[in-house]
C-alpha cells in the first residue's frame, strides 16, 4: 500500500530532522500538480467491460458500502477472474477524517469526494455500481435485496435482488445516540459529507439570525451556543475548527455579536481525548480554556429538547440544563439496521457488530467477509485451542512437549494468536523457552519437557494480552474506539489485505501461506489480518496539532500540523483529491472561510 | 467603474490583436494571485462602526436585495453621512452569470459567490445587513416589512419593520411559468445558486437511476431524456454544459447508459437566441444539431407532468406529449408577490416591473428608487413634453423657433430625451439643423423658422426610435430582455449610477448639473441614467463562445470563448471569487468535472 510507506517515510524523516516536514509538503504538493496533469492526460479510453459481455462463470463478489474498507477493496482486487457488483447509497468515496474541516469551510465538501465509478473505471476487472441501499441480507440464499434511494420524480423507489458468490460488507455504522431523548431531532451529526454542509449553513444561521434587530441580548446569546456532545476527537477537532472560524473570520464580519460566542464542549468521563495519551489531554484541556472553550467533563447529556440540553453531573446526579443554539453529538458509533437484522438471522444477536474471525469471515455463515465499522474480529483465545496446539506440538505423540518440539510450531502460534507474541513482548522475554522455563521452575532450557496441564499453565496469562491488541474483539467493540482517523485506517487496510487474498485464492488454495490449522489438517490458506497501526492525530485548532506515534512518541504543535497535512493529503484517494485539498488549504490561508449561507 | 474599462481595454485589445487575448488572462491571473495576497494581509480592522455610536441625523437608506443592482451600488455609495441597512434573503451576492457552469461543475457553487459583508466591511458608510425578506413595502408611512427566513430550531420566523428616508429596491424577479400547469411543481428554474446546485444532483440522479439493473430500455431512455424549455441564452447555455459533462466526463463513467442520453431544447418561437445577431443563431444551430442536441423550434410547452411534456405545435397547433428525466425552464422573468403588491399601491397594477423616471425614482411616491430586474424605466416621450420644450427654446418667445435658439437647447434635448440623438444618427444628419430643414424643405439653413405646428411635425418621428434605445421602457419590459448577461450588466451600472447620484446629492442640490426641466424651471440635478451595452456572450459549449459586440461585432468560436474567460474573471467582485473561478476552469481541464452526488 503506497498511502502507508509514504506515512512511514514522511514520520521517519521527521523524526531525523523536523525542519523535512515542510519541505516534503511543498515537494508533494508540486509535483503532485505535474503528476496529476499526466495522469489525467494518459486516461482517454475507458476500459470499462460492458457488462453483457462478462463471462458467466466469473465468480460474483458484491460489495456493500463504499467508504473506506469497500473502496481500498475495490482499489486493490486486481484478479480479473470476479465480477463485481458495488452497491452503495453513496456514488462517491468521502476522505472522513476532514469532515471536521468541511463543517467550517477550511475544505470543500467536493475536495473530499472521488465518485466510485471513477476510482474502478480504469481497472482490469468488471465492477458495476449501482446506488441502493441494502436492506436485507440473505446469506442463505445467498442474496442482497437492495432499494434505490433516489428520492425524486424519476418514479419513487425500487427494490431489486442481488445474488452473490462472495459477499464483503463494508456499510460501516450509524450515529449511537444512546436512546437519549431529543438527540435525533435537535442533533447535529458528523458521518456523512451532508452532514457536514448542513452544518456549516447552522452555523452562518446562528450569527445571522443572532445578528436580527429585534431580539433580546439573552437570545442572542443562546442562539451563538454551540455545544459539542463527546470530547472525542471528532468532537475536539470540530470545537477547535469552529473556535477558529469565529476567531480568524466571522469576527470581522459580524462585530456586533462577536463577544457573545460560546463553545461548549461536554463529555460523561473524566477527560476529554482519553483515547489519547496523557500529554495530549492535558495540553488540550489546557488550550482551550486559554481560549475560553468551555471544557465540561463528568457531564453526561439525559436530553435534548429544541433549546435546551439538559445533563446530569456524573458525581452528583445533579441535574441542569443549558440553553443553545446548535448542537453537535458526537459521542461514538452504532449499528445499522440492517447488520442488526442480519446478525440476528445468523446467531449473533447479542452483538454490537458483526463477529468475523481473523480472516474477515463472519462466524456463523459462508463466503461472507465483514470489514470497517460494521465488523469487530473475534480474536481466538489461545486457552480456547490450548489441547489442540499441544496435540499438533508434540509430534512424537509422548505426551510432554520439549523446548524444541514447541520451537518448531512457536511461529504459528504467534502467527494464530498475536497475544502471544505480545505476552513474550511486554514480559521483556527473549525466547519462548523463558515462557516454559516460568511455569517449571529453575531447570536447563534443554531438558524442559512440560505435559499438558503445565503447558496450559504457562499460557494461562497470554490471552489476557488481548484487550492491548490493535483492531481485536475488544478494541474494536464500537464503543471503545472511536478515533475516525484509526477506525478509518482500520477499515482500508482490512480492504487491502481482503481484496489480496481475493487476488490470490486459488494460488493459496493449493500452496496454503497461513499458519497451522491446529484444530484441522494443513495449514490455513491466508496469514490472518493484522492492523498496522501507524499513529493517530487530534487537531486542536491554530495550526496547533498533537500527533501521538507508535511508541508512544508524542508531538504537540505546529511541526505535527505540517505532518498532519503531509499525511492527509497522500491519503487522498486520488491526485483530483490531492490537489483540490492543498488548494483549499492554501484558499483558506490567503483569503479565509467563506460565510455565504449556501 | 473598474470593471467596464478593464471590460473596454481587453475588447479593444482583442480587436487589434486577437492573440492577446489569451496572453491577457494568463497574465491577470497570476497578477491576481499577488495582489489578492497583498491585498488580504492588509485588512486586519473592520473598520465597522458599530451601530449604538451611529448619528441619528443620519439619513437611512434602506437596499432591499443583494444582488447585481443593490451589490453594485453598496460597493459604489462612499458617502459616510448615510446610515444603509441592507434587508435580503441571501448573504451573499451570486454571480448568476456563471450559474448555468455551476449545474455541471464547471465552476464550483461557492466559487460565484461573494459574503455581502465581506463586501461592505471595509467601507467607511455604516452598511448593517440582515438575512431576511421584505414581505411589505409601505411608501406612505415609509416603512418595510420583513420575515427572518431562516426555518430551523432557532425559533422559527421573525418579522419586523424597518424605517427608512431613501428605499432602493433591487429584489430581482422571479421566474415566468406564463401559469403553464405542472411547470412549479415538476420543473427546474436557474435563478438561485441552490437551483443550480439541485440540477446538478438531479442529472447525476438520472444517471446511476438509469443504471439501476432492473430499468426496461424504454425507461432508461426516459430517465436520460434532458429537456430544456426556452432557446434563450440560459437554456442554450445550460444545453451545452450539459452536452459536455455527458460527452467530455459522464461517457467513461456511464458507458453501459451513454448512447441513451438525449437532450431536446424546446422553443416557441422560430429561432433560438432570437435576441442575438442571425450569423449566432445560425450558428448555435448548426452546431447543436451536429452534436445531437435536438432543437426543435415553434414549440410551446402547454403542460408539464411528472414524466412527460405536452408541447403544441405554434403553427398546427397539434398536441404531443415527450416522456422526460429532467426539465428545465428558462423562459424569461416574472415579478414578486411583493412587487405586485407594491405597484397595486402606487397606482401601477397593471404593468409587469416597477415604472421608474430616468432616474431610477419610482413613479407615484417619494424616494424610493428601483433597479435591476424589478424595475423598467419609464423614457419619456419627447411629444409628450413638446410644447414645453418649444416655450423654453423660444427664448424670445417669438412664437417662431430659429435655428440658434434650437442648437442652443439641443444638448439638454438629447441628454433627456435619447430617441432624438439615436434618431439623428439612424438618419444619418450630421446636424440637428437637418431636423428641421426636412420638415421645412429647401431652406438655407440659417433662415430656417418653425412655429409650434411644424417643430411637432419635425419631431413626430423621433419617439419611433425608443424602442431601439437599450434600457428604456420598452427593451427592459420583462418579457423582452432575456439576456442574463445583459440585466445583470444593466442593474449593476444602475447600482453604480445611484450609489453616485447619493454621494453627490447634497452637491448637485446646489449645483444641478442635469439637463434643462421643460417643465419647471432650472435643471435637474443629475444627468439621466444611460446604460453602456459592452457587448454579450453566448457560451455554446466545446470551448466555443459567440460575441456580439457593440457596433455589430459578431465573433464565434475559441478566441471569443477566452474573451469570454477573461470578461467573467475580470468581472468577479473580490479577487477570492477570480481566483476561485479561475482555479476552477483550471481544475476542469486537468481533472474533468465531478460526479459525486452530493
Amino acid at each position: 500500500m503506497r498511502g502507508s510507506t509514504i506515512f512511514q517515510r514522511v514520520s521517519r524523516a521527521f523524526h531525523d530532522h523536523p525542519s523535512l516536514s515542510k519541505l516534503l509538503v511543498v515537494v508533494t504538493v508540486s509535483g503532485g500538480g505535474l503528476v496529476a496533469y499526466a495522469e489525467a492526460n494518459q486516461v482517454n479510453t475507458p476500459q470499462i467491460t460492458d457488462s453483457s459481455e462478462v463471462d458467466s462463470k466469473k465468480k460474483k463478489v458484491v460489495v456493500l458500502g463504499t467508504g473506506w474498507a469497500g473502496t481500498s477493496f475495490l482499489r486493490n482486487l486486481n484478479d480479473p477472474s470476479y465480477e463485481v457488483q458495488v452497491v452503495s447509497p453513496r456514488n462517491y468515496f468521502a476522505f472522513t477524517p476532514l469532515l471536521p474541516s468541511v463543517t467550517c469551510g477550511t475544505v470543500e465538501a467536493r475536495s473530499i469526494v472521488e465518485p466510485v465509478r471513477n476510482i474502478v473505471r480504469k481497472k482490469k476487472v468488471d465492477v458495476q455500481f449501482v446506488e441502493a441501499e441494502c436492506i436485507k441480507i440473505d446469506a442463505k440464499n445467498k442474496k442482497v435485496y437492495c432499494r434505490s434511494n433516489l428520492n425524486n420524480n424519476l418514479n419513487g423507489q425500487e427494490e431489486f435482488v442481488v445474488d452473490y458468490d462472495f459477499l464483503v460488507i463494508g456499510i460501516g455504522a450509524n450515529v449511537n445516540t444512546f436512546n437519549t431523548p431529543g438527540v435525533m431531532e435537535n442533533c447535529h451529526f458528523l458521518k456523512e459529507v451532508e452532514d457536514a454542509q448542513k452544518i456549516r449553513r447552522t452555523v452562518i444561521d446562528c450569527f445571522e439570525r443572532a445578528s436580527l434587530p429585534t431580539l433580546s441580548d439573552e437570545e442572542k446569546k443562546r442562539i451563538l451556543h454551540f455545544a459539542v456532545v463527546g470530547g472525542g476527537p471528532t468532537g475536539v477537532e470540530f470545537a477547535a475548527e469552529l473556535h477558529d472560524f469565529v476567531n480568524e473570520d466571522l469576527v470581522k464580519l459580524y462585530p456586533g455579536v462577536k463577544d457573545l460566542v460560546k463553545i461548549t464542549l461536554l463529555e460523561a468521563g473524566g477527560h476529554i481525548l482519553s483515547m489519547f495519551d496523557k500529554r495530549i489531554t492535558t495540553f488540550a484541556e489546557a488550550k482551550f480554556q486559554r481560549e475560553g472553550i468551555d471544557v465540561k467533563t463528568g457531564s453526561m447529556v439525559v436530553k435534548v429538547s429544541d433549546k435546551e440540553i439538559s445533563t446530569k453531573e456524573t458525581k452528583t446526579g445533579e441535574i441542569s440544563t443549558i440553553p443553545y443554539g446548535m448542537v453537535l453529538w458526537s459521542t461514538g458509533i452504532g449499528t445499522r439496521p440492517v447488520i442488526k437484522d442480519f446478525m440476528a438471522q445468523i446467531g449473533q444477536a447479542n452483538r454490537r457488530a458483526l463477529a468475523t474471525d481473523e480472516w474477515l469471515r463472519v462466524e456463523g455463515c459462508d463466503n461472507v467477509y465483514a470489514l470497517g465499522d460494521c465488523a469487530t474480529i473475534n480474536q481466538r483465545k489461545v486457552m480456547e485451542d490450548i489441547s489442540a496446539i499441544f496435540t499438533k506440538a508434540d509430534k512424537d505423540n509422548s505426551g510432554t512437549l520439549t523446548v524444541k518440539e514447541f520451537q518448531e510450531v512457536i511461529a504459528d502460534i504467534c502467527e494464530r494468536y498475536p497475544q502471544v507474541e505480545l505476552y513474550l513482548k511486554n514480559k521483556q522475554m527473549r525466547d519462548i523457552a523463558d515462557l516454559l522455563k516460568e511455569s517449571k521452575g529453575d531447570v536447563a532450557k534443554e531438558s524442559i519437557e512440560l505435559n499438558i496441564e503445565e503447558f496450559k499453565s504457562a499460557l494461562s496469562q497470554v490471552d489476557s494480552q488481548m484487550k492491548l491488541l490493535p483492531a481485536t474483539a475488544q478494541h474494536m467493540n464500537l464503543s471503545y474506539v472511536p478515533v475516525p482517523w484509526m477506525r478509518s485506517q482500520v477499515a482500508a487496510q482490512q480492504g487491502v489485505y481482503l481484496a489480496k487474498c481475493f487476488n490470490r485464492m486459488e494460488e493459496c488454495e493449493k500452496n496454503p501461506e497461513g499458519p497451522l490449522r491446529f484444530r484441522g489438517s494443513g495449514r490455513h490458506r491466508f496469514r490472518p489480518f493484522r492492523y498496522k497501526h501507524l499513529g493517530q492525530f487530534a487537531p486542536l485548532g491554530g495550526e496547533q496539532t498533537a500527533a501521538q506515534l507508535p511508541g508512544d512518541w508524542v508531538s504537540i504543535g505546529q511541526s505535527s500540523q505540517w505532518l498532519w497535512y503531509s499525511v492527509y493529503a497522500s491519503k487522498q484517494v486520488s491526485w483530483r483529491n490531492r490537489a483540490l485539498v492543498v488548494s483549499d488549504w492554501t484558499r483558506r490561508f490567503i483569503f479565509g472561510r467563506d460565510s455565504s449561507r449556501i
